[in-house]
């Protein structure tokens, strides 16, 4: 057994720091590196794809709705054209980094705003789509588990990675609970580390109202910003290296 | 003989219109495309791109400093990491749009203040240099004639074209006369389209002062932001074809 | 009998220019001006600012999504406190520009997509509102005409001009015909300004579908960015001056 | 006796944070605000706001140059009319936002880059002293304490405000120690206090070189950035309220 662990690093912005890319990335297989519309200034994407380099961490374009201050969390209504360029624009800003920093960029995972936008809207994800193939038809899509987006994009050529959340609760639907609900974010890191160990054996979670929940995923997305996620991260990649669960890019082969 | 004609392109932004890109990209062989930083959004970048590569123009990208509203004419100090970084930004997104438009950026003109300075500051020269080689060591890098940048880019392992401008008066020193002064810009399409076949028969120019001044160039850079400078370009290129001199770009062989 | 004319300026941005601002301002009688977020940079205010209060034109505050790149004209899922904090900040920057121009802003006109969002959306509407009555109660809303916005913003206590397009066909209900539709905008300048005439002797227009349809308007939108723009400006100002009905700004007592 | 403390507030942005303007606030006599150039976004300089004058603090502009990323810390060279519109714009936005807040701005302090330039380079510093005049001639100038800025805005006729560094060392002229030297910043929170209190008592501290230097300030700049900062920042005004000296804003009378 294997799955693919993935972190948001590179989103720092100038003087301003967020996360904690030398911490997380030992904990990580996959970086879902800032290409500077939503987070990331040029220096500091360089200076954190170094260091995946170095740690021979996956690298991955977190493209973005151009909205700096809005962190890209705010959607907006692009036509096609505009979202399609403004992806291949962020896609290839990293792809010449990367290469220049001893790595490469593998795949794509939309950010924020975008990235729920288009698990349904599909006139947005092929915008996103296309722009993945102009740049390289063989970078791989990672969207979340039980989207709509998954079939969509393996329908239009591309390769698609399903992505689960560690420390989000589930609806019986296999959709995410809303953060707006209570228990919809988890906060237990010795829970979360055994839960994300059962997901991976069973093929799923227990719901929030208590039912089974099949979830298929290739992708366990962690976080990294503050002290408590960082441990939280820590555990689970603990706990599955006990359960001998091997911690892999899915870009690498087995 | 033969001599490349340069031009400024993709300078538009959003719904902000800039230059005639359709009208020059027929009459130039090269063609610098803004990067986003002090021009160019990515949707107009793409559409520049795509019609270069439909007339063959080759392409070149044309980096800055970060300053949209300023449009890249004001000096700024950036560090050396931080400037060799945006400048590999810029360059990577360049070459990333250019090959999903069916083409390759072949060189690198630094805009504005940024050429401006780089003539004389190695500092800042470095950064750039330093990037080039990092994005791609065949990458050739466009300098103002008779600058001190020329040589010491070459001494740091790059390829150099010197330009010269087709519609400013020069110095008895090679150096361009100040905007500043009365008659450091020439308005005359039939006069320039003259001077700048004797620049290259001659190899020089007649100076404000009245002297001869050699000025070696493999480039000529034209504007076709307004109808008079789209009319003098044209007459500079059909005066170089009467003349049976080639406009052929720098990049390509003989 | 009496109607305000307003238009669109000091949209330029830096180097990029937009509209003739010299042109159109002598032909209306209110100037809705760009605060910076999705037109205008301080210095191009700061002039439009001073032409207008050197020709007596009423000024009012043209605030926008923060979205220089979009022009302002993609919608945005903003929170309230986002939309309420933007549309001050934007308010007061033009406030304080103006009194150094000798003038003073009297309206608040929301820009593009915010503009059509909030003629439905209240809760966006809401933050608008709360805006203008923070900074200034006795700043007067300009919304469109027949939209529920009117009877909203009066509800919460702000003085509001309702706004008529002269170039534009209306369905039968008093909206707006859709941009994508045929016969959306009329380009004949004559029957536009005997049009607009008729609109206020009448109170109401003939629809796209042949029906009189009632519109109170106390101010018509023109628009000043074209030759043809400017001519049909110029032909609505001389037909109401020849039907005696006085061109002045809403905010002008009797 | 009496001093003013003054610190940089409001430097978040968006979804990045900076600085602990809870924590800082209880200990000085004024606020320099960001405006939206070099750091804060409308709804956290609102937020700030609220929180300055809840706890009665005063109120200034930190002005900067038009650069997010480098955080108002490159120097750039902007014209004099973009340099004095782009004050006028920050300071009336701010002008607005803290009358929405319940209080008012009272000065203005230049920041970072723009701050040491216009210590010395008085055609930039006549753009800054200008848009001040032109927005509230009532507004005080913080400037360095031995600039020739202070003599040259008060003949412009602004009232000027000298500030001195609490934690940086003198050279015997009085200038501060370059950052890039050692010993230039000072670290030690009760040995500092001491400096400040004597600073006041004595009129001058001892430069890095061992002598007496004048130094003639009627406000301590304090940082409040990182936990030992703040300890500082607390040392520093326990210091001087048991040495019986009144810490108070510059804009209160006697």
């Amino acid at each position: 057994m294997r799955i693919d662990l993935n972190s948001d690093l590179g989103e720092s912005y100038g003087s301003w720091s967020m996360g904690n890319d030398a911490q997380i990335l030992p904990i990580v297989s996959s970086a879902n590196i800032a290409c500077g519309f939503h987070a990331g200034d040029p220096l500091g994407i360089f200076n954190t794809l170094k260091q995946a380099a170095q740690l021979q961490v996956t690298v991955g374009a977190h493209v973005s709705y151009p909205d700096l201050v809005g962190f890209g969390r705010r959607n907006m209504q692009l036509s096609y054209d505009e979202l399609m360029t403004d992806v291949m624009y962020q896609i290839a800003a990293l792809q010449g980094l990367a290469k220049a920093a001893g790595t490469e960029v593998k795949y794509v995972k939309p950010h924020g705003a975008l990235y729920n936008t288009i698990a349904t809207d599909l006139e947005q994800a092929r915008a996103v789509i296309d722009a993945i193939k102009k740049m390289d038809s063989d970078l791989t899509l990672v969207a979340l588990a039980g989207s709509s987006l998954i079939k969509y994009a393996q329908q239009q050529g591309l390769q698609v990675v399903a992505e689960a959340f560690a420390d989000r609760a589930y609806n019986a639907d296999g959709s995410l609970v809303s953060r707006r609900l209570p228990g919809a974010v988890l906060h237990d890191a010795d829970f979360v580390a055994q839960r994300v160990v059962s997901m991976l054996k069973e093929g799923g979670v227990v719901s929030i109202d208590g039912q089974f929940t099949p979830i298929d995923a290739q992708s366990i997305c962690l976080h990294g910003d503050t002290e408590g996620a960082l441990s939280m991260a820590a555990a689970i990649r603990e706990a599955l290296i006990q359960e001998g669960i091997e911690i892999r890019s899915f870009c690498e082969g087995s």
